[in-house]
């Protein structure tokens, strides 16, 4: 049994909260959630696990997982007392050297947009999982598996092209969304017109590939409906639209 | 009961002839494909419409309906006779003017993405239609209807900004998809390590909105994070991210 305490409950730090109680609450259990701490002393809606007040004083467990912003990560490693205690990040961009201070550390990244809100379903992720030793990689496995069927070994070398493949998959992709819902509010036309696309779109490139995918004026280098297209936008935007169509030509040659 | 000649079987016209088709063989079935037309005579698999060989002495019928490339719809519809027979452009980008030469003329407009191989449900998507006068609208609408229970009036000076809309949902989306494909193939990770991902930031966009979905190093403007993926893209992609991140950076402000 894998006793563990989560540190920060941000989008993420909720979302596994709530996934690890359930996992505690099994009766094959092979982890248990202790409880969680963060800054602002918040609870987290309907998690009946306990709230710590300090940091420095938390209980004895096997693993503490740090699910605080990646710029953060470094001062609560320094903050946590040296012990045996497997100390957990969960940044996808943030090294495993950062825990150097710590005898056992490790890193659980889960490739997954989060938000409080959304009950993210970890059994459909591949989780990646890094230690600096066999016996903690061991610990994480167990930990990993009470979330998920799928793990994955992941260093920090390439959790790093992982995480900026992510933020294409999702936060560029998502703009893209925005700005696409942008033109359609501003001519009060519903956003519901393009959902079917935005579904295809997906479908489409999981079946085909995104290159197999691509078609439009970019990939046909269509100057005049880019020139059209160009007209309706403001410079910023423009600028945007520009950026990203000079792309897609370069990627589809002549 | 309107009967429709398709011109140009691409991804579109292909997709178009194949739903036409099955439309025209319901019991109660108020369109009928003639068949269709295409420069290289080539057959649509499967479909049993006829193949006309000359453009410019198809059969007497109700409706003509172009799906050549945008560029090629003012010169189809110069070789077309001039008639009662309606002339129909599927372009979200020509205006509806380039049809002059017909009395008759009208747009059906359907913001999805088509490719030969992927059967488009037409039923899910809105069929935009806008036309020269109120009896060619009523056969437009007899034509969408039998294609989906969606359609709406959408006049050129909206349908171009629909269209605008419809590439950042797909070509830009794909595009964000192909470069994270990219960057994962080049360390040999696989691409399904982020299907999940894929498919959430579709689900999240689509209940809460892309504005409240966003998240990542650009909109909380984590400089660091924002150096360390640069670092890891060559010159073209730089610019790219660079592009992209800026403009989440500007939409979420300070």
């Amino acid at each position: 049994m894998i006793n563990i305490i989560v540190i920060g409950t941000g989008n993420l730090g909720t979302q596994l909260c709530n996934a690890l109680e359930k996992a505690s609450s099994k009766p094959d259990a092979t982890v248990r959630l202790l409880g969680y701490y963060n800054r602002s002393q918040t609870l987290i809606p309907k998690n009946k696990s306990r709230l710590f007040s300090k940091m420095d004083h938390l209980p004895s467990c096997d693993m503490i997982i740090v699910c605080t912003p990646d710029d953060a990560v470094s001062k609560v490693s320094e903050q946590l007392p040296s012990s045996d205690t497997i100390i957990v990040h969960t940044s996808g961009s943030v090294h495993l050297d950062i825990l150097n201070k710590h005898k056992n550390r490790g890193v659980l990244y889960m490739p997954q947009t989060f938000n409080k809100e959304r009950t993210v379903h970890f059994e459909t992720l591949t989780i990646c999982l890094e230690s600096s030793s066999t016996a903690v990689y061991e610990s994480l496995e167990i930990v990993g598996s009470s979330l998920s069927r799928k793990r994955t070994p992941l260093p920090s070398t390439q959790r790093k092209y992982l995480h900026l493949a992510a933020v294409f998959t999702n936060n560029f992709v998502n703009h893209c969304y925005l700005k696409a819902a942008e033109v359609l509010e501003k001519q009060d036309l519903p956003a519901n017109l393009l959902h079917p696309l935005m579904k295809e779109t997906l479908e489409k490139a999981l079946e085909l590939g995104a290159q197999a995918s691509q078609t439009g004026p970019a990939k046909r280098k269509d100057a005049y409906t880019i020139a059209a297209h160009l007209a309706l936008l403001n410079d910023a935007d423009k600028a945007l639209y520009k950026s990203i169509t000079d792309s897609i030509s370069n990627t589809y040659g002549n």
